[in-house]
């Protein structure tokens, strides 16, 4: 069985495979996504983001043991550094998680950040798609903080998860960061620490001030440790998912989302060219009048796009 | 006196204001670059990288402080989001440093993370040139661990010092992660603490696994909080620059870094240009295509790449 079918059958090595070569920027990532496109846009996926020590690992193991239970397949890419899942980025491609019961239908990936700068935003929503070709019903993408991580888990997902913990004194500053936008549910994990209500108090307050219509982001007071309250988080996402569709929201995500998978292509592409073109013996003695401060590197980056970029 | 001015003259008003436009992609950030970029070139940067907890930091400022105390002026630019210099990018443009005695003679400035993604490459390097135009001797630049900050230190500075502390889990990880790859000098600091030497000898015998010439990188322990060793980092640091300039690897070292401000700036742009193509009504049509999986993301961006890019 080659890779595609494998990817295609949801075989776990050929996903594996599939995703390392994505990340390795091997031409046959390429390929893979181009034959399996079509069989993508099925899975709903769903990005989860927080401060390091939110406790973000231990809620998506709960969320994937319960869908897991429901009888859904769930691939779950772990992109933050400070994840316990992200051992398995040196360790290796699957790791088993501590407590989903059903791991039969519970893919664990933690997406590297070996290669290029930049890069990981494109590896992870092409590992996204593949794992929504090979059957994943959710993909729960576990992200650190907005601007802690390269990758905007809200340019990958349908609906965006902050989670956040009590008694964190980085929480203000998440929100004054720009957190507070982008999610569409918060949940306070943790929340038999002391300080949960006053968190959660806090964000909704924070919430009532904002002119959003239509969604209302709820908040939600969990223990993922506890076991407690995790229900209710698949309950609200599922709520947001119904307001997407019936909104006509998700359409217009989805278009969204195309967008970016072409534009983080074209990047590195364009990345790659330009590279080349600073390569070339012409552009060398350019380069040798930025470092000698003779021009400037304004100057010689315009000169290349003149020459390289066709006025469309 | 206008910004340019006020930057040449090493004004910090002027200094932050150039700092913020290139972090909003203000035109007057690319204008003031051009004519500032001349007076570059002179302040030695120097990169300090470790995980969050090992004390970068406090390193950061014994150093400053003590190169204050010798008569140079120092910036600092802070892009690891948990450190504390990092309140500086909401709370103001400059942080007072807790134990700088010549604060007169050291510029601070955290580098927020609003802006594009794959923007706080470009926005730091460009910063870095800003100090250097200002008459900064040194530029410290201070970020978290590889892989887990979208900057990769060592494309920026001439010595990248990479800081450990003993009993941290992930030194182990940090090291299979590529960072002793990329350390011109190792600090273990809280040296005061059990496990110090152990680090130190782990750390030793990796690197005479190493096959590298010329440069052997020292392994210092330092307790920055007593403020202990430090003085020997600054001369690991001024042996490691004769090392360079001995050798011509400086000379190498700046050739590549222009060239990175020219790639940056490329890549910024043409990001830039590959949104407004993605915009146009006749490529809308096309990407409706890959939403209805009657088309992919590869084939439409090798689709604008052809259109857009003149073969060279």
């Amino acid at each position: 069985m080659d890779v595609t079918q494998g990817v295609l059958a949801g075989d776990t090595r050929a996903i594996a495979r599939a995703i390392t070569w994505v990340e390795n920027g091997d031409s046959r990532g390429a390929e893979l996504i181009r034959c399996v496109y079509g069989s993508t846009g099925r899975a709903y996926i769903v990005g989860l983001t927080g401060s390091p020590g939110a406790g973000k690992s231990t809620l998506v193991a709960r969320l994937a043991g319960l869908l897991a239970a429901k009888g859904h397949k769930v691939g779950i890419l772990a992109v933050d550094p400070s994840s316990p899942f992200s051992g398995g980025a040196i360790l290796g491609d699957r790791v088993r998680m501590f407590d989903v019961a059903l791991a039969r239908n519970v893919y664990i990936r933690s997406m590297g950040t070996r290669g290029a700068t930049g890069g990981l935003n494109r590896t992870t929503r092409l590992a996204v798609r593949i794992l929504d070709a090979a059957g994943f019903d959710w993909i729960l993408v576990e992200t650190v903080g907005a601007g802690q991580s390269e990758v905007d888990v809200h340019d990958v997902a349908y609906t965006t998860v902050v989670v956040m913990a009590p008694g964190m004194g980085d929480d203000i500053q998440a929100m004054k960061a720009g957190i507070m936008e982008i999610g569409d549910l918060f949940v306070i994990n943790k929340a038999d620490r002391e300080g949960a209500d006053r968190a959660a108090t806090q964000i909704e307050s924070i919430l009532q001030l904002s002119m959003a219509t239509g969604w209302h982001p709820p908040v939600l007071k969990v223990s993922a440790e506890q076991n407690t309250g995790v229900d209710r988080v698949i309950e609200a996402i599922e709520q947001h998912r119904s307001y997407l569709v019936q909104s006509g929201q998700l359409d217009v995500l989805k278009v969204r989302m195309a967008k970016l998978d072409v534009l983080e292509i074209l990047k590195a592409r364009l990345v790659d060219m330009t590279k080349t073109q600073l390569d070339r013996p012409a552009v060398q003695a350019e380069l040798n009048k930025v470092v000698n401060r003779q021009s400037d590197p304004y100057t010689l980056a315009d000169s290349i796009f003149e020459q390289s970029w066709r006025k469309t």
